[in-house]
């Protein structure tokens, strides 16, 4: 097809696709002339990822071609192509290792996985995340104990064993990738609406009928 | 104790202090002379809730007025104060009842609402909420399915149930407030970080020893 179908059927503009080429993202067309080139099925794929990427995962050009390119690496396995995927999404982690509070909570967080025997990588984004939220419960004075914990390892554990076993493997990896992004952002909304009505369900059934409780006022 | 005496123990400037005062967010203190007045516990108390509203929960003062007027009507029951608090802390969200695929979307939620037999309010903004993400999965062409929901329905329950089950309704209703909005937001934190680690440790498990597969690379 020429670059002003690709543009219809992927709904980018022709300059945006052009742009993609430029930055190395988007393999050429089949040059069929001096200024004419010709693409398929697999541009259109490509820009379909890269849309996913950008669009889903807001993520920049620099990190939409690390993605592509561990896409293309076929020495990069399955496992290393998700993480490079999931890592690039974000949040960004602000490790703070001058601060002893910061440490301590990281220690923590370290030993947890640890005692849960996950495998999860030493520099895992998700281990400073984690030691973040440690430290602002702690500055709030809620002590972090395995009994609070469990349930929500135990929600974590079920969503994730379901979505990897959803990954299309058969497929080809961007196709892959494009899902278990998509997974990981717009499941996310779906997980943090659903924890806020079952939040509220539940506390109709338990403290719906009761009014004015829980002590006195403040004031 | 003296306003310099609250703001040292809360950590807050006088002029903050003084703000909240005029703002109507923390009762004067008892008049000991012209321009002193006497502070107690309670206004410390006070102080922390606004404090957990502003810094952790990220609201803006009208919010916090709201939610804490909320705790100061003990005609508000607990049920509607933990509704009022959970609401306030967003996120917002973007009805769009001029869009047929949200409308369509927004219908969904509501079937899948009765059909759990879930107490959620008509109005509550978290139906918006996971009509927004339906709407961007579809876009994806990702079906929405109950096999597709039910892990994640499954993991909301548990946390929910534990969550609410942890709001100490035994103290003064604005410590359970403060308790309900840094559960909220730190534990989503926590939950967000374990679902992407254990997601690794899934993957690990499964394609940690695949190099290369998930088809033939594209482009």
């Amino acid at each position: 097809m020429k670059v002003s179908e690709l543009s219809d059927r992927s709904g980018l503009p022709v300059q945006t696709i052009k742009y993609y080429i430029r930055e190395g993202l988007l393999p050429k067309g089949a040059a069929t002339a001096a200024t004419r080139a010709e693409y398929d099925d697999t541009h259109l794929d490509r820009l379909r990822l890269i849309r996913a990427l950008r669009e889903v995962g807001d993520l920049p050009i620099a990190s939409v071609k690390l993605v592509v390119h561990a896409v293309d690496d076929e020495e990069v396995g399955l496992h290393d192509l998700l993480g490079t995927a999931a890592y690039a999404l974000g949040p960004p982690s602000e490790p703070q290792p001058d601060d002893p509070a910061w440490r301590s909570a990281r220690e923590d967080v370290d030993a947890i996985i640890a005692e849960l025997g996950w495998q999860v990588a030493p520099d895992a984004p998700t281990r400073d995340l984690l030691a973040q939220a440690f430290v602002a419960l702690r500055r709030l004075g809620v002590p972090i104990v395995w009994t609070e914990l469990r349930p929500y390892i135990e929600a974590a554990t079920i969503i994730a064993e379901h979505e990897i076993g959803a990954v299309p493997i058969e497929s080809e990896r961007g196709r892959a990738v494009q899902t278990a992004v998509a997974t990981n952002v717009l499941y996310e909304k779906v997980l943090l609406a659903l924890r806020r009505m079952a939040q509220e369900d539940v506390s109709a059934r338990r403290f719906g009928d009761i009014r004015g409780s829980a002590g006195p006022r403040t004031g």
